[in-house]
């Protein structure tokens, strides 16, 4: 750092000159959202991204807003310049101007801008609702929280005053052409015009995955934000894939003899405080009402965020014999975890929509089955119906269910972002729970028992995943199972007179395509371009593109373009249904069979420290011999951790600790003498071990 | 009352003496729960059940528990009688003993027996956690609410103890017989004998309707209480029915163009006070989660009590040119409205699950037809799935939704306690919304218009009104459609020896039942005789029982029994799916006869004030010409009310004001000259009017 520019302590000296308090949080370098989502425990301030641009002219602009808000560009105007004018300043001008390196920008830096070439300091409008925010005091192993007011405050002793704009404003609809008789073709090309940053993807995933991540969610049109902090809309083409989870899952589980029942969206407080270690689980996330209209409750009730403490009272009134045994239910509801760190629609959301099971036995190895069978199901779920590959293993003690005997699960993985996923858990609860909901059956003989429990839970998560394994720079990839629109035939039209019989043939390939059992779609809008479409359905993800020009009307074919791999062919329009419907089966076992293969890149073995670090600094999961010592597992967060902390930026994105992900089923026995990879103690199995979200 | 007795005004003195404060409530006459409910407006007391009763003997037990608390009859033995020995008390043991009239049962009447006949006052010892107890002062127009505390003081200074007890509590299991070693019969015996008064429907649905109900539902094994008030758990019996409703609506939307999507559960107060009018509607039943642990939420959030609020902000994203419309969404969640009424099941509940759908259109006429469309699949589920006969209409002004332009609903009727229930609305909203949230759109002539919308839903009351129409003394009784069960096999076993040839033949029946579509289930168990399964099968409302004796399987026959209406007769076994699903078709629509047959009966029309409160008393509801007079509405309202108030208990059991249900869309045209039934004015339309729930 130049020794003309301030450092983090003058920053905080000048904030202590202005009597303002503040909280100051160190912790290890966050290059991003997602790192900071990771790393940092914020008190009350939302996490804040920092954009800094420089135009064509040389002006910089530094723009502030909540990380999760979609800023438009049509803001830049405002400010004097244009979007399409703007590009990332370079590390020098970074470094010149705010006296930050890359990943730490910080309005901070403003502090460093005595020539004032920061020509405006964009603050997004919402930032204003916030009573606390949160900036780096110009390095990124550090963060303030200070408090709104205190922020304009300190950026008053600078001399600097924040243009407030909303940065989600999209242009004016009434700022359209005027004119109403515009001819159709003009008509057309301006509104493509407007919707043409719609249809890009701004981001690469490689580059910048959790940007590409939000802007593929929003403009593939399956997420809405809400101003609700952590809770998002989920969009007919979003709900769309959990009914088609739903649908598969609910009709496995039924043939296992699982019922569907619903049970109150409230516990009460004794109910949930029964299970200690259950509620010291969940406790810090409960959300808890406490009135209505202006009225006090006498007693406030929390909202579910797990049903086991909701449940387990009834089944002590419904089990009293062997007959009544086994119980197995199932409900499909919303559930509400208050989560402290920062949100990622699907992923990690304040509230989200799940199925959780919950079965009684007579014994043991009923619950052991249940437990697996339904894991299997998971495995079938992500495997077969998302075309995500997954691994089934079991939990490590650390890692297993609050209160339950022990936790299976399956884990994903995103290559592009080194992150395994926990993508959903079946547990074994033991006799835990009902000892302290007093689950009990008298047995053949007469005698009481306890019964053995299990619960399982899948959630909307397992969209996100979807969408991080199969996305790509264009945009959505939907595997044809879960695709609402699995083809879309788009006729290809040049000239007005072949209009009438290329919409005939399209319509008649529809209606043979839906016979066949294919969802198919028209898109024969004359307001947008055969390109402009191309587009919007590749960002959609729809599975196969249909398109339908005049020489292939003359020739009887059509022309195909798979979505997931670019591919294109002609098609013979005989027995058109037929052979889309096999198509989309090869696209669907294809897709898996890429994505696995993808996985098994980046699934990688150590026996060792220095291979185990290498490895997981390349982005990958590890499988390790080891020792099974709770205390040695900490140690490895720890280490893996710190080590993580001091690589520099530009060695690895990746920071954070590893985890154990799961004790794969599938693996090869440890050899005579075999050591543990950390502890060089005896091995007893082998651990799957990575960054996990 | 006999002059010996206290009075209402000597028991407000006692509580004056002992310094205890106390709120007193005026009403009505209220003869039972149901009453109180829709009379007294409590400020934080529950309501609470007392009971007398008398046994053979002569002592009396007087017992207080709160309304919705299942008693079970296990506690009389801690009394030192049994509940076989024990009989309500009549009315002149009741105005000797405790001073009051049937229907005024209360605890306060202790103070008159003086002479101690009262062994015991058994209070349920969920009261103890009431902060607030509310009770008669010896006469049912009034209530006292008193805090617990006071009470019990109240108690000691006439020198009684409550004895509190569990009254919910079953009996203990393992005061079962120890003898482990019980031959066959015995065992069999012993149990049903336990399962006896779980097989019974204590009550007669024409004269205590409000406990015949809440025995058929938890005996039926639809709904199990929970310890927070207002939310039941819908066990699988009662969830099936929903997922029946579901799938019926689901796909009948589908085919009008809407999609599934979900919105969050939480509304930011901002957005929720954007419509004066709809929150003004809704204010006083919303819910609040204000912290999670034991932090504050900065800004509260409220739960959906609907979720126009929570919409629309996202429509007016959405919704910018003609081409984005008709928008056409739908969820399935659940809601809380915090009610102020005492809670019935299914009917009134704090938390109930429902199907809400939001369109926007571009004109009026497409609003009105989207309206009415799904007023008119609203009208099939009732008829067409719960053979459930319904009344279209509109709601005039004053009943109308909040914050929409005018309500159309359907209206269905409880014969045996004389109430209407609205069963489900649909609106058109106008352009109302529009214009708070902003909802515009470009016309083809590229003028800004405003949209129209309309919302609709459709929630688990139809559940309940289903259980109250069909259900009979013997429980529950399901059309074929909604019925998990619809036909249940048993066969008929007197030997051993012939069992294994029933128990074959039955098989192959249920196969053949199941190939044919029917949802099939033998029960063949062994611990229970035909007898307890025949009860138990009514009582869980299965519409067909198939029996399989020696001599119908000697015949080549089966013996059928209808559940709806008893009948019994003999089938031929050759073909016996294909017959079951015809005479389960022919069940469903006979049921739908039977139900709109008995609602005609009390379907009547009035043209003076004299004939129409005659036929309301009747427990009718009433057709008349009406001026559309929002005043006279209000007026009539008060009047039904005070005239039903005069009525003694004898003459009718029926309380409370009528109201308008419906301006039905089916009705005869108002004549030359046809007057007003209330202000003989000139009739503009008929006005349907009735007690509702």
């Amino acid at each position: 750092m130049e020794s003309s520019k301030l450092s983090p302590q003058d920053i905080e000296n000048q904030l202590k000159q202005l009597n303002i308090e503040y909280i100051l949080h160190n912790h290890e370098a966050c290059m991003n959202i997602a790192d900071l989502q990771q790393h940092t425990k914020l008190n009350h301030a939302p996490l804040i991204k920092n954009i800094f641009s420089e135009d064509k002219k040389g002006q910089c602009f530094l723009i502030s807003a909540r990380h999760d808000t979609i800023i438009e560009r049509a803001f830049y105007k405002k400010l004097g310049t244009s979007y399409s004018n703007c590009r990332m300043a370079k590390p020098e001008v970074l470094q010149a101007v705010l006296g930050v390196a890359p990943g730490s920008v910080t309005p901070f830096g403003l502090a460093n801008d005595t020539e004032k070439k920061v020509k405006a300091f964009a603050l997004d409008e919402n930032l204003l609702k916030e009573e606390w925010l949160s900036f780096h005091p110009l390095v990124n192993t550090q963060t303030i929280e200070i408090k709104r007011e205190d922020f304009v405050k300190w950026l008053a002793s600078i001399d600097r005053k924040p243009e407030v704009l909303n940065l989600s404003e999209k242009e004016e609809v009434a700022a359209k052409p005027e004119k109403k008789e515009a001819a159709p073709k003009e008509k057309k090309a301006a509104e493509e015009d407007k919707d043409d940053t719609k249809l890009k993807i701004m981001h690469k995933k490689n580059e910048r995955f959790s940007d590409w991540y939000t802007d593929v969610i929003v403009k593939g049109d399956l997420i809405e934000y809400y101003d609700v902090s952590g809770c998002y809309i989920l969009r007919p083409w979003a709900y769309g894939i959990w009914e088609s989870i739903q649908s598969f899952f609910d009709a496995e589980i039924k043939k296992l003899g699982v019922e569907n029942a619903y049970f109150p969206i409230f516990v009460s407080q004794k109910a949930l405080n029964k299970e200690k270690a259950h509620v010291e689980g969940f406790s810090a996330e409960v959300a808890w009402v406490t009135k209505y209209s202006d009225t006090d409750l006498a007693e406030p009730v929390a909202i579910r965020p797990t049903s086991e403490t909701i449940m387990y009272n009834a089944y002590s009134k419904w089990i009293s014999s062997h007959r009544d045994l086994p119980l197995k239910l199932n409900q499909w509801t919303n559930v509400v975890r208050w989560e402290f760190s920062s949100p990622t629609p699907f992923i990690r959301t304040r509230e989200f929509l799940w199925q959780e099971g919950h079965t009684a036995h007579a014994t043991e190895k009923e619950a052991d089955e249940q437990t697996y069978a339904i894991l299997e199901l998971y495995r079938r779920v992500y495997e077969e119906v998302l075309a995500v590959p997954v691994i089934k293993g079991v939990k490590t003690e650390s890692e297993k269910f609050a209160g339950g005997h022990y936790t299976t699960t399956v884990e994903a993985y995103i290559q592009e972002n080194g992150r395994a996923v926990q993508s959903a858990t079946s547990h074994n609860l033991g006799e835990n729970f009902a000892k302290m909901f007093n689950i009990q059956y008298l047995d053949e003989k007469n005698e009481k028992k306890w019964v053995w429990q299990t619960s399982w839970g899948l959630t909307t998560r397992s969209i996100g995943i979807m969408i991080m394994v199969h996305g790509d720079d264009q945009g959505l990839v939907l595997p044809p199972r879960i695709a609402k629109v699995q083809a879309v035939i788009i006729p290809v039209i040049f000239k007005d007179s072949e209009k009438g019989k290329l919409d005939a043939k399209a319509k008649e390939l529809e209606e043979e395509l839906a016979k066949a059992g294919v969802r198919v779609k028209i898109d024969d809008r004359t307001n947008y371009s055969p390109g402009w479409k191309y587009n919007h359905w590749e960002l959609k993800g729809v599975p196969l593109r249909i398109e339908l020009g005049p020489k292939d009307l003359e020739k009887g074919e059509v022309r195909l373009v798979k979505r997931f791999d670019g591919s294109k062919s002609q098609l013979k329009q005989e027995n058109l249904g037929k052979q889309v419907a096999e198509i989309l089966e090869q696209i669907q076992a294809a897709m898996l069979a890429k994505a696995t293969e993808k996985r098994n890149v980046r699934l990688r073995e150590a026996h060792d420290w220095e291979s185990f670090m290498k490895h997981l600094n390349e982005g990958c999961i590890v499988l390790t011999p080891w020792c099974f010592d709770e205390e040695e597992e900490k140690k490895v967060k720890l280490r893996s951790k710190e080590e993580a902390g001091q690589l520099s930026a530009s060695e690895s994105h990746l920071t954070g600790a590893a985890k154990t992900l799961c004790i794969p089923l599938e693996q090869e026995p440890i050899k005579e003498g075999e050591k543990c990879f950390f502890t060089g103690k005896p091995a007893k199995k082998r651990v799957l071990w990575g960054r996990s979200y």
